[in-house]
């Protein structure tokens, strides 16, 4: 596993607001992307595959919205 | 990250109902294809390619569960 | 967002029995549907598709079964 | 919606042991499709496509996976 | 549904360890393919496709990962 | 099944921080591949398959989202 990458920024579930925590859960779910493929050139070229595709633009809407059920409760629903 | 789209409206998971809880998640579902892909026109061009494809549709509905199950949880199951 | 459309029907999660409470996520699930393809006639032309397809069967009832499970532990799994 | 099929056998989640859960979880996952396709000829035709597809069978799984998971909440685990 | 195969071995979710648990998860995920595909010539025909595609590969993971959620819940996690 | 593989490192889902508790769900993620594709000839052809096709860096992301739920909950989110 390529130790270099920090998979969670900031190394903590703990956010100020939903929001941070949205953006948080969209950066963990790319940081997975990147530790799969760390090679920057070929994640460069599937990048306009994921964005102009549909059923990959959902997927990713569920990887995201998976990572989020977690932080969500870890931050007790921002209540 | 496009840091100008919010993610989630009104910053927060707390609605007074379950109708509103529902159509949250429909919107943080749609944010999310928002932000990864930002052009409007090429959203345009996918809309009509999830509304007509029957596969897209049920991916839909899954994202929109997974984000709702969270909203719910928040919101102590409006009980 | 098609705003004339109910989401929750009821706009409440808790229900009587277990049964009633599946019927809801089966409704609830094909509701998302209805808002994302708000076109009557095409929602009838891919009816038979999603019933012919042994992969979107098995892909609805996956969304049915997410949308119960939140369903479930709004009634404390009528216990 | 077809009224006549009883989507929960017994409309309980409450089981006496967690291969009576299981099997509950199959049940349920069934009877979503059943509901969605009622025409018991297409259903017949559509089984060996499951049963001899990989990936149906994998994403079968998953379906019994996520109503078991609700079921055996329910149950507090059967502890 | 094919009652002589016992679905949950041991009838239980409780286990000594994670290890143990994890062991469980892919027995009980294997299982519910076994109940949908009982022909046991079939399943060996079957089984080089799942080691083989990288998809199913990772499908089967999700499986996996579903069950374990669950059986980690029974066991309060081995804390 | 190859029992000569540990399926958890360490045998606990217990972490010292939210990192150790992500590479922990990456390496779970991945055991369970080398579980079902036991020939390590086999996985290096599929290693660059998985790294270069969009759809399936999407689903390995979901797959480690979910096993990280479980770690998250098993160390109380590390509050």
């Amino acid at each position: 596993m390529n130790e270099s990458i920090q998979l969670i920024p900031g190394n903590s579930l703990i956010t100020a607001t939903p929001e941070e925590g949205r953006m948080l859960a969209v950066k963990m779910s790319r940081l997975i992307i990147k530790l799969t493929q760390p090679d920057a050139e070929m994640r460069d070229k599937l990048r306009p595959i994921y964005a102009s595709d549909a059923t990959m633009l959902i997927l990713i809407g569920q990887s995201v919205a998976i990572e989020f059920a977690t932080i969500a409760a870890a931050n007790n629903y921002w209540k």
